[in-house]
């Protein structure tokens, strides 16, 4: 097979002509089109890159690992988009064993382990035997579980899993199935599942790996009369495969549950038991215990509240991934819409670059502002988990019903926003974003669970809107309000009938403080009329379950969504503020969700403890603002918020005018500087994988270079062509 | 492997249980909720599924043909999910030569062919063949051409394809960089791709299949002088590979562009030329034409009117097709939600239908309005195809223009909302959603590319809005607009300051020429916005180019879109009152695309041949005005419609509320009848491949069946074991 011709133009060459020379001519490399719009930015992206990576070192060391990573046989990624299912579990597993070996060898944290992993970007069988296993044995094992388990673990001389989940029975953890029932005679438990829908279903790692898992099963103990007395779900750490010989012990049905959207490196499982008996010890006896006598021990009280930490913990995390998930796609689109060039305005003319035609930039800037407001939410949220660690070894739990409402609310917007927006930049991308060496069906694919995972977003933000409404309800009764909903406590005023926008033309709209005051507006009346429609439907009182509660979800989850969209805006000003007053940092990239939370000292501190000495200059401050701005304009504009404002007699037909003529500009203001924000993330090629978001540019060649990888280029003739295409076109001549 | 328990209720026992009685259990058979789903009908579900399916007689050939093709080993789809890349590819090639062979054996039509195709739903190396080499031969082939190549083609001697798009150059036709440079000495081209970018990219069937290909590329000839003109680009029939070996002949370099998000049977392909020399009878010559001595023949004046036929055909036929697969995915994702259960509302109680609450049904229920809606719609647009082909014949060609702008905006809207309503229907199915056994992601990443090809939407979009814009300017200047933008003429009357809504109360909102007026003040205003701000940018006048028009195109696009959404819900209105009087009839199965279009008499006339005697019943039409109405008020409420007209002051805050009371209320109204509703599409479980899409409602033994074939559990330890794992567990004995 010959190469293909190389462009005219090399490179350099281009670099070195002056500008209005080589756009005159048709065809120039499209490394020369990323060039120059990198020659646009109006600040320091190098400054800039430092403050959102933990600072120089930080970033360095990202850099550093990418390129030892790329060199190793299960980090190299050159075969990654032409794996079969097998290869993919098997390679995942060598990925994850490999990093272990390195952590190892190498005496690397925690923090430099999740770095790793994050840069591999290859979820395998071994990631709730970090991400779950380990951690609940530490936050729910009594101290002898804890010593006899952890050394295990951590040796890699069982791999573990949790399973929850089973196959009717999700996000509703009280309606699991199966039963552990204690057998006083022999101090067992005899684990079953009574009904198909009991079988255990979804677990990462248990089809093939995991020889032990935390099983969740109802704890039936004898209630005293003769009978059994349900106790609700608990965690018993189960043995589930033979040392030996790898295969499901007796009692134990296992399978892999079939391949999936994405993450086919993970055998996500399914798990029946026949009365399979474990020991009386291997229920997790932190907080909840049974004797041997079969006497249930119920938790401390503060327990179930103290518990809340891993939750948050794992949210922010969530958030975190996705701002860091979004700024990926983000950088791919980007790249490639100022490079990729589409419809010459006339005869002899260039093509245009995609990224200046306004409805694509009007895709991609505000999914930009987007990633940079979702990152900075993601670390706010580890210092939401910080401060809730201290109150509660402090007995403080006055802020945990906001807290809990807070972080469900941003769980779903956040990961909503994240997984629309990846889907946006692939179709920005138009034919190649279709191929999978765009990296972008792969990053979307992968990543769109997450919109229902850890608890499905609309049952999520409808625990955020009964907090809203009960709060509301609340401030009517005299009672206030603290924290992020605080604005409620003014309510009355704010949806007080003649309450006007402040705003006095286009410019306005750029100011912070009218762009919050429209989002906090927005968020009091979704709040007010989900109040509303539920007490409509409760007959005037506000029934939070059932039919009245059910029947109103769709403004409630607005409400919800409005509540948090307020949240993320204040948390980027507030965000910029404090970098460009040096007080704090940012990591973008450490997912730290699979490390141990409150075992590992660099988790979460990369960026504080780097921070000292990073600030945020006035130049990158100001562009950063613009992106808060159109965050702001972009939820008002297109998220819905116009029809609220306008409903409400807020904001006059003028004011909504301005406002789009604002957003409109601040498309433009930014667009110069779009490459640059995203060069900033500094995401190294190796992590993004992607033809199209290469760092130099070069999107054709890197397309046609990976393409001739294919497996069906593995011979020219293909895979069909002896036995089922010869048959057909046989005994033809040449014609 | 022992099989996990059935669950204690047998559905035949459920059934003839009361029904008070078994919502007592704590678990029934999901099987027995749809089931009482189906009583609940308001009207004769078959009856409406004659009248969609063209008639008993096409409904029965449907399910006959779907029992028929499962049992073939090429039409089997029991590993359909399993197959890796290389598998998918060879398997999609022996389903498409498998009906091949059984329209030939059996004396099949062309639609009975598609049909099949439709059925089989395994898009592969031949689509091209059948969908655009022979087409195009048989619409650009002179008369010679066409008895050359049409046998070839139709025995199944040669496989075509049709390579247009090039790495650098997609939607942009004009901007192509293949040449087909004239050797007058020889009388011969020579093909030639002079840079990198000119490489072909994308076409079907390519990779490793196709032995021809027609070759879009520039035809330069002697322009006299002794240089080269450019006439741009033209049709070339290529031979691209050798007949016995099937590898690429000199000066051809071919290969496969690697894995996509879907559509993985199909080999699209790259493809360069070193200079190759074809015949100057290679050329397409029915209109445009090469004399030996190289002078060009122009085609005439009519034949680039004449050749849209072509253009609205694939347009009708992607949107009849949208309408189909929309349907699929909510006809799998109405059915889990009907038996899907989720959260008991009280201790002891039975879990809700996920479809009773209210975002669930907010959700499916428009999109199932929105199936019918693009049914509809893609059935008018055949209609639309046949008048055109007509006043072509008569040599009419004014109605081109607007036909131009409808079938661009329509194609770009209609599968949008089929591609966003399948990942929409993906996401309520939770979890299970998430597994390709759902049968939803391999739906959503195969079909998502009709929003980029034929045409990537925002473009189409801006040519419709740029109709609009140059008819409303038009209107003003004093010239009428027929057709679907013809409420244009009306535009000063509609937009004068004080034109108000006439809807009053919520019970208007539920009739239909109320729905239709907002719908029409709302495309009329978006026209008008987009001209404005055109004109803005244009200093005033309005240019249609450069940056004045690449500057505004997102008021553009809207209009196109509010434009779209306005015809879509007359068209649903008129297909009832059509359907009602018998005067019709819909066929949502045969995707035409695939059969030739003029020469098949059987295409397209499958539902108005037998819809003489067909009739839909009063309470059927009743409930299609509702989802109709549905349809509307979801544009309006949570399309941007509500924002328009509030800000344009047409509607007040008391008519925005009654709106949305009212579309609340359609929710209800339609939720007794949702399951009947995607019944009556009569899908068979063997088109939807689906474990929660399952007529019989038994989904999660569906999802246990499907999962013990995944390639995963071909044994009980996995392939990671002896190679990955042992070497890391070994040596530990039983814990």
């Amino acid at each position: 097979m010959a190469a293909p011709p190389r462009n005219v133009d090399a490179r350099t060459a281009a670099l070195q002509r002056p500008a209005s020379e080589v756009i005159l001519k048709t065809h120039t490399e499209p490394s020369y089109d990323l060039a120059m719009e990198r020659r646009k930015a109006t600040f320091n992206v190098e400054e800039l890159s430092y403050v959102l990576n933990g600072g120089k070192e930080q970033l360095e060391k990202k850099m550093r690992f990418a390129e030892m990573l790329s060199k190793t046989s299960w980090g190299d990624k050159s075969r990654r988009y032409f794996l079969n299912r097998e290869e993919e579990y098997v390679g995942a597993l060598k990925a994850a064993l490999g990093i272990w070996e390195k952590m190892k060898s190498e005496r690397l944290s925690l923090s430099d382990g999740a770095l790793m992993r994050t840069l591999v970007d290859f979820p395998g069988g071994l990631e709730l035997h970090i991400g779950m296993f380990i951690p609940s044995i530490l936050s729910q094992g009594s101290a002898e579980q804890q010593a006899k388990w952890m050394p295990l673990c951590m040796g890699l001389k069982i791999i573990g899993t949790y399973a929850q989940t089973e196959l009717g029975h999700g996000t509703f953890v009280r309606g699991l199935e199966t039963t552990a029932t204690y057998d006083k005679q022999t101090q067992e438990f005899v684990v079953h599942s009574p009904t198909l829908t009991a079988t255990k279903w979804w677990p990462g790692g248990l089809g093939k790996t995991s020889t032990h898992a935390i099983v969740m099963a109802r704890l039936m103990l004898p209630d005293g009369a003769g009978g059994v007395r349900d106790h609700g779900p608990h965690g018993f750490v189960v043995q589930i495969r033979d040392m030996d010989t790898h295969l499901p012990l007796p009692g134990v049905s296992i399978g892999d549950i079939g391949p999936k959207f994405g993450f086919g490196g993970v055998d996500n499982g399914f798990m029946s038991f026949d009365h399979l008996r474990i020991p009386r010890d291997a229920m997790l006896m932190r907080f909840s215990k049974v004797t041997p006598e079969g006497v249930y021990v119920p938790p401390p009280p503060s327990n179930s509240k103290a518990s809340y930490a891993t939750m948050v913990f794992v949210r922010a995390d969530i958030v975190k991934n996705s701002g860091s998930v979004l700024a990926r796609a983000v950088t791919i689109a980007t790249r490639y819409a100022a490079v990729r060039r589409q419809t010459a305005p006339g005869p002899g003319q260039r093509e245009l670059q995609v990224l200046d035609y306004q409805n694509c930039a009007a895709t991609l800037l505000p999914l930009l502002a987007a990633a940079y407001a979702l990152t900075f939410m993601g670390e706010d949220m580890m210092g939401m988990y910080r401060k809730f660690e201290a109150d509660r070894d402090a007995g403080r739990f006055e802020g945990l019903p906001e807290l809990h409402a807070l972080s469900s609310g941003l769980k779903a917007l956040c990961t909503w926003i994240a997984a629309d927006g990846i889907e946006e930049c692939r179709r920005t991308c138009g034919g190649h974003g279709y191929s999978r060496l765009s990296g972008l069906p792969t990053l979307f694919a992968s990543y769109v669970q997450n919109v229902t995972w850890e608890g499905d977003n609309n049952v999520l933000c409808l625990q955020t809107a009964r907090f809203l409404i009960k709060a509301l309800a609340g401030v009517k009764a005299g009672r206030r309000v603290e924290g992020s909903a605080a604005y409620l406590n003014d309510a009355a005023t704010e949806l007080a009938p003649g309450r006007r926008c402040a705003a006095a033309g286009e410019a306005c709209w750029l100011r912070p403080e009218v762009a919050a005051a429209a989002l906090r507006h927005a968020a009091a009346r979704s709040c007010a009329t989900a109040a509303e429609t539920l007490a409509a439907a409760s007959g005037g009182r506000l029934v939070f379950e059932g039919a009245p509660w059910n029947s109103n979800t769709v403004d409630s989850i607005r409400a919800a969504k409005a509540h948090c969209a307020l949240v993320l805006h204040g948390t980027f000003l507030a965000s910029v503020a404090r970098l460009e007053a040096g007080a704090g940092a940012i990591n973008i990239n450490t997912s730290t969700a699979a490390a141990v939370p409150s075992d590992d000292a660099d988790a979460g501190a990369a960026g504080a403890g780097a921070g000292g000495s990073l600030r945020l200059g006035g130049a990158a401050a100001g562009v950063l603002r613009q992106l808060a701005a159109l965050f702001a304009l972009e939820v008002l504009e297109r998220g819905g918020g116009l029809a609220v404002l306008l409903e409400d007699g807020y904001m006059s037909a003028a004011q909504a005018g301005a406002l789009r003529r604002a957003h409109r500009g601040l498309l433009a203001a930014l667009r110069p500087n779009a490459v640059a924000l995203v060069d900033a993330f500094a995401f190294p090629d190796y992590l993004l994988h992607s033809a199209l978001g290469r760092q130099d540019g070069d999107v054709y060649r890197g397309l046609l270079d990976m393409a001739r990888g294919s497996p069906l280029n593995d011979t020219e003739e293909g895979p069909a062509w002896l036995e089922v295409l010869r048959p057909v076109l046989a005994a033809r001549s040449r014609m």
